[in-house]
């Protein structure tokens, strides 16, 4: 890993490939026009160089845009950006799995396309270091090999990620700073200090042939953050007075008018709840990549003569790697080892843990199960969850709650106490984004289809044709060489399953079966047959998982082997030879019996043995 | 169904069953003091008539109160009232089953407490007609029978869920007006109206020897209700003055401070939404109960114009019930038949449906995706979700708006736009409760722990001291006799499952093996083995379910099936002969394989064939 490389040094490639052409090289980005022009193609004029809205309407070497996650859906999200010979990967994340797919781990993109262009594949740059923007990296890796570009934080949490799986030393990692580019063939990406929930979040400016494209990444607008100063929106401006092709913006929160509070906020809500805590230990549950809540958790902890104890494993990475590359400012002898814990009374204890999702093996969900080894809940707790509960774990955080509650300790999780506030820009911010960069085009990313909707309506507002905006899916190729923009082709895309070892092994029809499965059991019906004479030499039994208590069900199980024995007997010697059709047979009679008695569907699974 | 009949007959029993004792009667609730004088017990002083607070202060015939449901829980609400001889029950719902619980219809309490105490059961008394009050009584009443009393509305819906279930002509179902009392033995239960997003919702104050108690039901404070007026809050006030032993009240809102807003706040939000939709089709989605909520629909289709027709069977149902019953007013040729919607162009149409919670079954998910017979949603579609998910539902819904804006429909679905409010009494109102009803005793009913605790919070800042607030769970028999208020027992209560016809026949382990299930998949691994000479005679043959794809898994079966020839044929004939040790042998074997090779843990179900 390199943290001062922030122009690697170019690959050589085959002329063939590159065209013979002249690369296209961004030193700053300021240069865009100038050096953009190489590139024109012949049939077009020189742009003048003092009317940018004119540029625009001059078409270009086409750049294409390529979805493979993030849109119409929560989570893994991933972009390729392709132009002539060249193409880089903006992100790579994860999804987690919902309702629908039982025992699947995680969810990623599908890489097909990205590996049937591998040739082109310049680099893959990371906006910042949560999950969804780079939970797929390992995965990616594995099959094709790129240079990784990302603030310091990122990359510090990529290493992590890939030394677990054994590729750290077959990938460069490169730490770029706010305001420097990386040159990606004819393509340069200029990174762009964001606020967010994370440290090092950026923005992405790509300049190409057919013009600037921005990314918002991630963003909100703090102006009050802890650490690294507001969003640059300076150079967003700069970009837009410029002239911006197109904008792709974050929708998470266009549903939500106003402005997003700042994180120091929530630093106000600590000093009040530090103090309402008195003489009680404070537990506090946060994400733990959110490194400014753990600051200000810190701050207040060392401000009240507290010591802080840190439990949960991504909690403890997260914050060695902060503690390792200066993201945290720490006082001396604040954080002390779980073990010491003893060694204070509670009032001068604070911790800090994972399960503010409620989520089944975390820290804090241990802890109010009575199933952690270190931590015992009692009514000298005061528990903080800085966190809002993602769509979909309400009911697991309303359990934790309700445990934690029961051991009578107070707990605080309500919005009321605004002890959490969002990473994402709200509808004033995401106006404030468009009024500063002022694009042709608009592309709505990172959200469900409503929140495209919504972000949409917002462009709108401010005086963006609806033409002009692009509802976009993943797989969509969406082309543009500076006068249009459509989606010109489908690339393949979808979700790619990750259970246990595997990878793409679950699919649709092993999803149908364990929802089948799950909802109503299975019976199985074994029956051993001589395949030469057609002789019943074994059998039928009958085995059941998931369907009912058996042994309530005994006479329905006699019955059913009744009905089987009787199904079998019926047949004739040519049928007990004929195995597919018999265990059609045995699957109907058996499946309407049941259903019949019990207004139940399981699974029938009829399985013959040859004897 | 008598309608009329408030003091149904005196049920005749055998002096011995009533202890020989004159019956507690009271014909009108404000001569309670009197009525109770009888049953004082002989060693206690007459109670001052002018000093209610030191009535409170003697020991009288104790009642109990049993919660088989509702506490710690959103759903199921059931409460026992006993008290020497005599039982009543209040309420009898359902709950929906969540996540852990796959495949589950409903679920219901455990009747084993009444079932075994029937011959003391006197009626039930039914709060509102909502499910979570009244959708276990059909299972309740096909093991013990009583005559049911509530509110017209009430039993109107309780009549066609009987009838349904060909109960009808075996129940006595009575109609109960607000201040009519309803004699249980040597208690009474007085009706007394309370506003809630169901026409005819009651709270009840229970007149016992040992004092009066009072259950809110589900209430909120609506001073500009549709119709039927506000809450009778003189009449809870009027008994707070008398003296309340003890009040059980809603913990649904506690978390949510202030007042719950007006249902009349929904028309006038309709009436903004309306002039939007322009000459669109609107497309209502609510609760099918809420009889007010369709009220104001049908004033504001009315004024503008436009027809209604009606979607999904239970708003078809309840409507039917409210038209019939006279809760809902209704302008001539303002409802039309669905078949007769085509007749007129979309601004003279709006439809209601249900749907409201993203129900997989219902209209308003159907038209989403494009698999409603009748209604296709197109841009000239202008939607409204008239409600807010209930925890749980969120994804669902959120998945029933992408697809509708899909098919290029308007939706409202935020809370901005005020287009649902909810029923449930907000801090304020429940403080207002305790004021009127000063209760001595306060227990906190409806909902999770943690809404309990929050209820408990507010009693406390009243002037309840803590000592007084009981926290109780299902099961608890809590006994008071005036003069305190405890625990005294434990009643068997839990939750029984409904799955198709079979009601408690899915338990804990059928749902730990549809979750491994449904997380894992499956292998069977079967053999056949003549028992008596201990050889293999066939397989062995592995199947599986819901693991992975077979075909990209070929090798890993093939490897599988060796690994079981060569396990058996590693075995002794002795251990052939011995099939659950070997059934043991086979499954942790092929276990430890598979997990190595897949880190993966199915089912393993060896199933060994005698030949």
């Amino acid at each position: 890993m390199n943290h001062n490389q922030t122009n690697p040094p170019r690959k050589s490639r085959p002329a063939a490939q590159t065209g013979g052409r002249k690369r296209y090289v961004v030193q700053r980005p300021k240069k865009q026009q100038t050096a953009n022009a190489p590139h024109r193609p012949p049939h077009q004029e020189p742009a003048p160089q003092n009317k940018n809205r004119s540029v625009r309407e001059q078409r270009r070497t086409p750049v294409r845009i390529i979805p493979l996650g993030g849109l119409n859906e929560i989570g893994k999200n991933m972009t390729v950006f392709e132009c002539s010979n060249d193409m880089f990967i903006l992100d790579c994340g994860l999804a987690f799995p919902d309702a629908e797919m039982p025992g699947v781990d995680i969810v990623i993109p599908d890489f097909t396309y990205v590996e049937r262009n591998k040739d082109k594949l310049r680099g893959i740059v990371i906006t910042h270091g949560h999950e969804d923007h780079i939970g797929g990296l390992a995965y990616l890796l594995k099959k094709v090999n790129a240079p990784v570009y990302g603030s310091g934080m990122t990359i510090g949490l990529i290493k992590h990620k890939l030394e677990e799986q054994g590729l750290l030393n077959k990938v460069a990692l490169n730490v770029v700073e706010s305001r420097k580019t990386v040159r990606m063939g004819c393509m340069a990406v200029e990174f762009i200090k964001v606020n967010h929930s994370i440290p090092g979040a950026m923005g992405m400016a790509i300049h190409t042939p057919a013009g600037v494209l921005v990314h918002t990444g991630d963003f909100k607008v703090d102006f009050s953050p802890i650490d690294g100063g507001p969003i640059d929106l300076a150079r967003f401006g700069e970009l837009g007075s410029k002239g911006v092709l197109a904008l792709m913006a974050d929708s998470t929160n266009a549903e939500r008018p106003g402005y997003t509070q700042s994180e120091r906020k929530v630093g106000d809500s600590f000093e009040r709840l530090f103090a309402k805590a008195g003489n009680r230990r404070i537990i506090i549950a946060t994400f733990s990549s959110n490194i400014h809540r753990v600051q200000q958790i810190i701050n207040m902890a060392s401000k009240t003569g507290r010591k802080v104890a840190v439990l949960g494993r991504s909690m403890i990475n997260v914050i060695a790697t902060a503690l390792e590359l200066g993201y945290l400012d720490v006082p001396k002898n604040t954080i002390i080892d779980i073990e010491n814990m003893n060694q204070y009374p509670p009032e001068q204890m604070v911790l800090i843990t994972t399960g503010s999702q409620g989520e089944p093996m975390s820290a804090l969900t241990r802890m109010a199960m009575h199933d952690h080894k270190k931590v015992n809940i009692t009514p000298l707790d005061f528990i903080i969850i800085s966190a809002t509960p993602i769509p979909g774990n309400e009911k697991h955080v309303t359990k934790v709650v309700n445990e934690l509650l029961k051991s009578g300790a107070e707990v605080i999780y309500e919005s009321m106490y605004e002890v959490h506030v969002s990473g994402h820009a709200c509808q004033e911010e995401l106006k404030l984004m468009l009024a500063l960069t002022r694009p042709k085009y608009f592309i709505p990313v990172h959200g469900e289809y409503k929140h495209l909707v919504k972000n949409r309506g917002l462009a709108i507002e401010m005086g963006i044709p609806k033409a002009n905006i692009l509802l976009a899916s993943i797989g969509n190729v969406i082309e543009t060489d500076g006068t249009k923009l459509d989606v010109v082709a489908q690339a393949p895309s979808g979700r790619v399953l990750v259970d246990g070892l595997g990878v793409g092994d679950v699919g649709s029809i092993v999803l149908r079966d364990r929802k089948h499965l799950s909802e109503d059991g299975l019976i199985i019906v074994v029956v051993g047959i001589n395949k030469a004479s057609g002789d019943v030499v074994a059998g039928p039994d009958i085995i059941s998982r998931g369907f009912c208590y058996v042994r309530e069900a005994e006479e329905l199980i006699v019955q059913a082997k009744q009905l089987m024995s009787h199904a079998l007997s019926e047949c004739s010697v040519y049928e007990l030879k004929e195995w597919t059709s018999l265990k059609g047979k045995l699957r109907d009679t058996l499946s309407d019996f049941i259903f019949e008695k019990t207004k139940r569907s399981p699974m029938i699974l009829p399985i013959i043995m040859e004897v």
